[in-house]
């Protein structure tokens, strides 16, 4: 294997894959990436895998002789990342040991073959299909990535469940406490209402990879999808993410959301963050809990903390509140998160009691459910 | 006490004077700063003391009723740094308590009487003072305090020492294997040539305080150091930063640094920097030594890692050479902490054999020597 590219291209690819490598490998040669140079099609292509995640990229190169090797990724990240923005090269001079060299410098790699390296999970041939368009997935990934469990104990709540309906993509996180859900109109998406719903639920570390490179490449054209049973591959053209997925049944979560409500507050997102922040000062001493009254006479949401030891704080929000007023308390860190991925100017705020769900969502553009339970505190 | 200021100038008061707050202070009090508001002056003053280092700043604002009260640092900060810019009252309303209100809100903070809180040390009113010029300070602080031990069993070597002699003023520090001294030209300061050479350990904790408040404020007024035996206070105008001093001799370093040298490489630091960097990634795989190799009939530097495990590197650096050939091995961080505060261009690279201590200077401009002590490796 010999080939010449940009310190810059190699770079980026190799900063690509190196987040599905695992920085404690269950064996040793998954400390390494697999690279394979192709004489025809002047391409190298790098692969990244964790045995749950595998991430697969690829770029044109001056591909002087063909060949497949698996080096290690923390060790060529490293060096290639502090290289000049000149021409590199990268030489299979003895069996699994390259040399990568510059105009001031040369390094000498220790691989290991190819051969001893996991192929990638495929997905069946009879598995399902999809396109997703890119704006349609950002926003999904955005509006519920969040609300995830980041225990791993907690199985299917680690992921997002992906149900996707005739022109529907319904994005789901929940860990327990809070729920999030977000419907995204795809009119390129399953057009095609033959099809199956598609329900699976998808590890978040690897949507959050989806994210990233989603973010960067800018790329419009549509996402492929390919699924079965246990696995799922989303095909970026360059990139290649695939991602075993998460086994369990899903919460019925559309039942937990109150179809009416008694009360609703429109507030101001950014003043009503401002003031939470300031308030979640003093709810650190106590739980994290925020007492609310709403206050309909006054149009005015006030927000309170009562800490024996350090002092006490109140915080009035202006909004417009219908219903009768009520005393109700929250864990204001759940409300934060919620809050800040919302894209609105103006946010609703809805429940109906003390002890039932209270539901935020943004007015205007964006399906977006935030549900959070209320706490309970005694007076 | 009661009074009103715009909450960025309380925000900023606060944040240099908590530097002084331990985390974990002694004394519950400690933890708390000392608020005087002075009815006459229409100023505030605070003070943040953690029983070695004392930082106290005073600013203008509207007194209406004077006073003295602790409260707590930190609860106090959280909050003043999340209010909108606006005017912000602080009103002493019950014994050690006040409300801090702005237009929408208002929290009250406990404190603890202002009797319980320490007085700062003062300097005998037999000490010696001097005036220092800031740039001088500021080129001082820097080029030595990187070189100072952050093991507090080691005394003396945590401090930067401090000489001035007439019309230079010295800063040296070491933590064993390497040495950083600063000459500098004080022309406004020590003039007074009957007066008896300062030379003080000064902690480091209190210098990296005094160099940060120093390149806030861009002040071109000198500072005044007031000094006895155990305590140093420098004077900044609005701000005073006290320390106690550290105990013990401070080694003779002056006679570690050679006075002549066999052979001298001169370098574009930049260049050098960025190639210690990258055989630094494998330099890691081996207790951080770097091999160099003195090529004068190349006019080469060459610097080289052999790891086993994970492969070799080798990196050319363009240098003027004079005297004969040599390999000599360094620790790499050492030399990368020292090029890194080196303000120069070029550097020159100084040493007499593979044994004997070595010595880095910029080229033109500040007067630092840098000494690093070489590794000795077998071949």
């Amino acid at each position: 294997m010999k080939f010449a590219c940009p310190q810059s291209e190699l770079n980026t690819h190799l900063s690509l894959v190196s987040r599905a490598v695992s920085s404690r490998p269950n064996k040793p040669i998954l400390a390494n990436i697999l690279v394979t140079a192709d004489l025809d099609t002047q391409l190298v292509s790098l692969v990244g895998f964790d045995e749950s995640l595998g991430i697969q990229t690829c770029f044109s190169a001056e591909v002087e002789t063909g060949g497949r090797l698996t080096l290690p990724a923390k060790f060529l990240g490293d060096i290639v990342s502090r290289l000049p923005a000149e021409t590199l090269t990268l030489d299979e001079v003895d069996e699994d040991e390259v040399i990568l060299s510059y105009s001031s410098g040369k390094y000498t790699v220790r691989g290991i073959s190819a051969a001893e390296y996991p192929n990638l999970p495929e997905v069946e041939a009879a598995g399902q299909t999809a396109k997703l368009a890119v704006d349609v997935l950002l926003e999904g990934l955005k509006g519920s990535l969040f609300a995830t469990s980041g225990d791993e104990t907690k199985q299917v709540l680690t992921g997002v469940h992906l149900l996707a309906e005739p022109k529907i993509l319904e994005f789901a996180a929940t860990d327990g406490h809070r729920l999030a859900v977000v419907q995204t109109q795809d009119e390129q998406g399953r057009a095609d209402t033959d099809a199956p719903p598609l329900e699976v639920t998808i590890p978040a570390k690897a949507l959050r990879e989806l994210e990233r490179i989603l973010l960067q490449s800018q790329t419009a054209e549509p996402v492929a999808l390919q699924f079965d049973q246990t696995q799922v591959v989303f095909d970026l053209g360059l990139q290649k993410i695939t991602t075993r997925l998460l086994d369990g049944q899903y919460p019925n979560y559309r039942q937990l959301i109150p179809r009416q409500f008694a009360r609703q507050v429109t507030l101001d997102r950014k003043q009503f963050i401002s003031s939470l922040e300031r308030i979640a000062v003093l709810a650190q001493q106590k739980n994290n809990i925020v007492k609310f009254t709403l206050d309909s006479a006054n149009q005015v949401l006030a927000l309170s903390v009562e800490a024996q030891e350090v002092g006490s704080g109140r915080e009035q929000v202006p909004a417009q509140i219908t219903g009768e007023d009520l005393e109700i308390a929250f864990n204001v860190s759940y409300l934060l998160e919620g809050l800040k991925t919302l894209p609105s100017g103006e946010v609703q705020l809805q429940c109906n009691g003390a002890t039932s769900p209270a539901v935020i969502t943004p007015l205007g553009g964006l399906k977006l459910t935030y549900l959070v339970m209320p706490v309970q505190v005694r007076n």
